[in-house]
């Protein structure tokens, strides 16, 4: 079985990006922090449809995690990660150094203002600073027309589509739908960190969304009937800890006080070390 | 006498330069805020040289300027500038609207973080990143592979080329000399705001660089002595009145207390309505 074709060298990878669109090749890129599950093939998988190179790219990026956060011990396995890619048959890994990434003297920094406050914004500071900028220097590097993201990280996927739109970035913003385990738990790197108990408590953030679901599908409107609700689920459920409930607009993420059409409601939770986020579109389809 | 090409759309210039490179084409984009003088002409004559298509973009960027400052009055001739890029035969002006630039709801922008905070950056809030916003913007609607300016805006040109390596944009940036009017005043659009007698009392940034280098000249390390001797030469201008007049290290623009090498001397006054810049690098070359 023949390796796979990787490379960790920026130039190296902007001047296969080069050659790759002389060619009139349409590259597809996957951008990913490595540890890499079902949620993230999915997006290879679906990637695979959508051009003709196919790019993984594998960096923990430390900008964005706050020092308090879990950079140190967010999981690792470049080896499983990379028999992965090989049975997906990607065209190359991209996987640079974070000492090319961000050398000394380094200070360029993109700020998505107002989708970037609100959510996770509120409670991680910085985060997507550090998620818009490596995007961006990702975009520049490996130069794709299409990108891949996974609606787990909802919030994500609108910074980095509101700061392709406004920075005139010419990439496809391709966001494809959420993957759960079978026990319904959306997939995400950090689910390594549950101990069993813990996996099961996790549990209840699919059942909260659930609820509201169901709440909306009974002709309630108010935003705050429905996050009692989910508070309610959460707090039947230790050891998980909400964060934050909020129901907002799809788009723009500003909170609403009643569901009159296809409204976010974004949950996190903390269970043990992990902080778990998941999500829904009520009322509505993901935009 | 054929027309200028001349492009207002955002995605026609992006597919015009999409088109230029499959043809192997190389392009070189001079940005430009309107109201040309022979500063803008010699970054356009020496952007000649520097590859094929040759752009020259003309937007007066409203998110550089603060709202007290002279965004509103900033000269425009536009009829002026495009028969000075005919007599130039550019290939292309780019002339994009605000509302197409910022559109509603627009809110994403860059910081190029340490390089931007002295000299004009700690008198004009949000300045440059106003600019950094706005060139990373031209660049990936124009997508230059050369991109000229001037070296009167000093700062800017380290901010430019600060972003550029970080971002991994793969621009290359040239720096070209200040133009000087036969009175030794440096070209800048502001100069149209001089009365007579304040177009003379401007001569004094020109006349206090030169003290200052016949200072060093002379032996003189100590940056508080070089500074003191700048100070007092626009005091005996009046209607002069200096804003700030600084020596820094001329690549990251940290402020220095000894010439030891090569010096940026840095200074700004205003005189009337005029808001003037200049600088030299002392004990060396421009970097």
């Amino acid at each position: 079985m023949a390796a796979l074709p990787n490379i960790s060298d920026i130039r190296e990878m902007q001047a296969w990006s080069d050659h790759a669109r002389r060619q009139g090749k349409r590259i597809v890129m996957v951008p990913t922090m490595g540890f890499l599950h079902e949620g993230h093939l999915s997006l290879v998988r679906q990637g695979r449809k959508e051009g003709d190179c196919l790019v993984v790219s594998i960096f923990a990026n430390p900008a964005q995690f706050a020092p308090s956060e879990d950079f140190g011990s967010y999981p690792r396995d470049l080896e499983r990660d990379v028999r992965l890619l090989m049975e997906e048959r990607v065209d190359l890994l991209f996987n640079p150094t974070a000492e090319d990434m961000y050398p000394r003297g380094y200070q360029t920094y993109v700020d998505v203002e107002q989708v970037s406050r609100p959510l996770c914004g509120a409670h991680r500071a910085g985060h997507f600073r550090g998620v818009a900028t490596v995007v961006l220097k990702l975009f520049h590097i490996v130069r794709p027309h299409a990108a891949m993201f996974g609606l787990k990280d909802y919030q994500q996927v609108q910074v980095i589509r509101r700061m392709s739109e406004d920075l005139n970035l010419d990439v496809e913003i391709v966001a494809c739908p959420t993957v759960r385990a079978s026990d319904g738990l959306a997939m995400s790197s950090r689910n390594h960190y549950l101990e069993p108990a813990e996996r099961e408590a996790a549990r209840c953030l699919q059942s909260a969304l659930g609820k509201a679901e169901a709440l909306v599908r009974g002709g309630e409107t108010l935003a705050e009937r429905i996050r009692e609700a989910v508070v309610e689920e959460i707090s039947r459920h230790p050891p998980a800890r909400l964060e934050y409930a909020d129901l907002c607009d799809p788009k723009e993420l500003q909170p609403v006080e009643e569901v009159k059409g296809p409204t976010l409601l974004a949950l996190c939770a903390w269970v043990g070390k992990a902080r778990l986020i998941d999500n829904r579109v009520l009322a509505g389809k993901e935009p």
